[in-house]
């Protein structure tokens, strides 16, 4: 954890210690935050290194301009109409190139199940898996704030006015069409699903072409209702996530894993990059309207080469995206009180940014406390495992002698081990309880993150409806034209209730879940220490 | 504090970070010792100064020059014979003054049980209790590298020379015999204890006086053999200290505790000195001949202010001391076989060597534990409890709301107070098990420290029986003269071999039943930690 702070007030250092002299105002780039007793570490911007009271600095806050302007917006963002039609765009035609590169030309997908489609290698080491991520990754990282301001902000200007003032048409299949329906408690509720199903991200499989030079990782994925394993690889989760942003403007999408997630070795990484894409294809499968679009369908069962391209440009052609897919939305034939509406949109507001807070806080604890077992914890148990095993090499002096045949030595030499093993203990922990956790607060940090945009967007189009209540009192709008606009603008409010509903019920469930089992594994990795520690205690109780 | 130490183990320092490198064998000046975290910062001889592990270090010995020469000997030390005659000897006389100003004018020592003798208040703040404690020991500490110089180097010089020649005359009364008998094994031991007792060392009290104005720490003894209780202060150990180390050259006397013990509130310190007291009481209880001496005696016993002072004058003339002692010795009348004899104190020798640096590394490890247990582990428990804390805050305000009825805010919220309670455990926790640990080793890093002196009491003896067998070779002693000379230097040989038994039976006792009571504790906290855990756990099944 490094960043920059700035000094609330002066310190002195003490000359000739390693205390860094500090002046209230300075700005200083921390270095570590583990020193302990309340000191970090930090480097002034003379270049000096040294300690200082971490109360006595305050973190930049973003109010306070970065040292480098930003970027300024491509003109393809910035002047791009948001009613996204791929085969008319750059930014797609790009994807589709690198797509196509990845993809088309290699004819991939496999036969019949379980089909494993063979897409062609990129030249990159086997090591760089960051590498092979950020292809699609980096792209969409660094448009996400443009993408954001492209969608939402410009909502009004583009199809969502349009959708509004009722002038968009294009036709929507029964099969396009999605429910929004009351629930017992007098709320609303996205159509429950009939058929709920789960879909199992198998161990990954490192596959290999050109005589094994390059390799790549693929996950298995195997539905239930069909049980037929397709293999996908990561830039195909990113394809079909920049598809589900496109498409679900008022339904947050879970992130997916972290180009940097923690894990010291290739395995561990994959494991644990396996275990989010499970988190997140989880999150899909249990959302009533993710689950059953078409994209995902087809992501999910595509088995067949010859069918996978034409789905893929099926996709990227769909018009039913952003503000258009609100055509297919059925809401219930009800007016929507806006008080209460307006209540419950800003109670949402103020839970998901107090819940933001709250994950990020706990995601770092999570990180922190993972990073401390697999090292601090780990060595300071082998610390004590080594002040044991010596004193039990001295004993053993005397043992080997035959003056002393007491077996003492051997015990304490046992409590050195049992020690070593408890720091080996702690090393492994994360992966079962930290890890787990952190991997579902990672879901929630990216869900909670795109709140803020879906209740903008609901604003705009409160706003709209407004504009038009105006001009109706002024006598510019029909009221005939007003109540259609209302009657609109509430099929966009139902989603939205319809997903805050959704939001709530799914994080009490999953993050009771997610607790419950962090600490069936706390207890269990207790109990085990304090087992570890009796065997060893026996050995003094039989003596 | 600050001193010289020397690297017990390599310690590769971070490249970047505040942390020195440090190469085992290599001297350091510590600079700060209040750190945290078990970290020491220091310079090493290039100028280089940084952080490193003090576990990773130990504290320079007498045996290495320090880096200042030492203040001469002041001539009454310099000159003064061994054989001690506290009347005429200014040390003693100094001690005298120090006690009477403190003691005698002061009418001590109370009537009837349970007595409470009343010694007059030296004018030390009741903050200061390292002052009042300095007044003995600074003394005897800042003498004692001269004292033991005095003592053992110049053993034969003195009254050791005196005695094995045969020259020293001293009535031994029946009462002041010693016996060294022989065991089952063929080995020797001191004659083992009749009536073996008990001493318990009470919750200290705070006595004062001068209508509160001035007070200090008593400790009440309480002996299994009579049942009566006497109170004594710090001062009056350490008096009695004094006299056991004049007395028995070939015994380790075990260390009172050490002025700068550990605990960060007066009655967490005043607990700690007391298990400390404890520890040596027991020790000098399970001793043969420490247990049953009459200065032992006189200081556990004596409640009648009348009789103390007598008493304490008798004790600081007792004659029979130091070399003098071993007039009282009376050992099996067998030569030993001076090639076993050899072996066996190599062997003690090199045991101690290593027990010594092992005990010291234990040391250092129980110490750091318990800091970082009260500090970094206490802290880390706090920051978990109040990442979940403030996710219980979060999901409490949509439960305020009357929208969320789950409950999971105030399930979350138990688990964050859980692991604040898990924060206190730790905090507590040391008392129960490095505490004790470290009081045991407290004692056997004292009593491994004077085992190199009185292996060279016996070397001495040795070297001088040698320097008789010439003599006799040259025909410049008669052959009857040699025999009483290897009979006598056989007495102090017994009484070493003696010792080493009692020493290795001790330390293999009361190294187990250290560890058995350590890993005792060590499995009842994760036990409790489990359980906590278990507790918070049983929130999330019922839901």
């Amino acid at each position: 954890m490094t960043g920059s702070v700035q000094a609330l007030y002066d310190f002195s250092g003490e000359p000739g210690s390693a205390e860094l002299t500090i002046v209230a105002g300075e700005f200083l780039t921390v270095t570590r935050q583990d020193v302990g007793e309340g000191w970090w570490e930090g480097v002034n911007d003379k270049g000096q290194t040294g300690l200082f009271p971490a109360a006595y600095v305050e973190e930049v806050k973003s109010s306070n301009p970065p040292a480098m302007p930003p970027p300024p917006l491509p003109e393809s963002f910035a002047d791009n109409e948001w009613n996204n039609q791929p085969t008319n765009d750059n930014q797609n035609y790009e994807v589709m190139d690198y797509w196509d590169d990845e993809w088309d030309d290699d004819s991939e997908g496999g036969g019949g199940p379980p089909p494993l489609p063979m897409p062609p290698i990129i030249p990159v080491k086997s090591s760089s898996i960051g590498d092979d991520m950020s292809l699609g990754r980096s792209d969409s990282k660094s448009t996400m704030p443009k993408k954001s301001l492209n969608r939402f902000s410009m909502f009004v200007k583009s199809g969502g006015e349009n959708y509004i003032m009722g002038t968009l048409k294009l036709n929507v299949s029964d099969a396009d069409k999605v429910y929004i329906v009351e629930n017992d408690q007098g709320g609303v509720m996205w159509n429950p699903l009939t058929q709920p199903y789960v879909v199992a991200v198998a161990s990954h499989k490192k596959e290999s072409k050109f005589r094994g030079l390059k390799s790549f990782i693929a996950y298995q994925l195997t539905p239930t209702f069909n049980n037929i394993q397709v293999s996908r690889r990561y830039k195909h989760f990113d394809w079909l996530h920049e598809r589900l942003e496109e498409k679900f403007s008022l339904i947050p999408i879970p992130p997916l894993p972290e180009k940097q997630i923690s894990g010291r070795y290739e395995r561990q990484l994959i494991e644990r990059r396996m275990n989010q894409l499970q988190a997140f294809v989880d999150f899909v499968c249990r959302h009533p309207v993710l689950s059953q679009c078409s994209v995902w369908e087809h992501f999910l069962t595509c088995t067949d080469e010859k069918k996978w391209k034409p789905g893929k440009r099926k996709a990227e052609k769909d018009e039913l995206v952003g503000a258009n897919y609100f055509l297919t939305l059925q809401a219930p034939d009800k007016a929507i009180n806006i008080y209460n509406l307006e209540q419950e949109t800003e109670s949402c507001s103020r839970f998901v940014h107090s819940m933001d807070i709250a994950v990020k806080v706990l995601m770092a604890c999570s990180q922190d406390q993972t990073k401390k077992h697999q090292g601090l914890y780990k060595r300071e148990y082998e610390k004590i495992g080594l002040s044991f095993c010596n004193l039990a090499q001295a004993f053993g002096l005397e043992e080997a002698s035959g003056s002393d045949n007491s077996g003492l030595s051997e015990s304490i030499r046992y409590v050195g081990d049992t020690y070593n093993d408890i720091g080996k203990l702690f090393d492994e922990q994360p992966k079962h309880d930290w890890g787990p956790l952190g991997d579902i607060l990672h879901i929630y940090k990216g869900i909670l993150a795109a709140f803020p945009d879906i209740l903008t967007v609901h604003k705009d189009t409160m706003a709209k409806r407004k504009d038009c209540e105006r001009l109706t009192l002024d006598h510019k709008m029909e009221t005939s034209q007003l109540q259609q606009v209302i009657q609109r603008t509430d099929v966009v409010s139902y989603a939205l209730l319809a997903e805050i509903n959704h939001f709530h019920a799914e994080r009490t469930t999953q993050i009771r879940k997610a607790m419950k089992s962090f600490l069936c594994e706390q207890v269990a990795f207790y109990q085990k220490i304090a087992a570890k520690l009796q065997d060893a205690y026996s050995l003094f109780e039989d003596q």
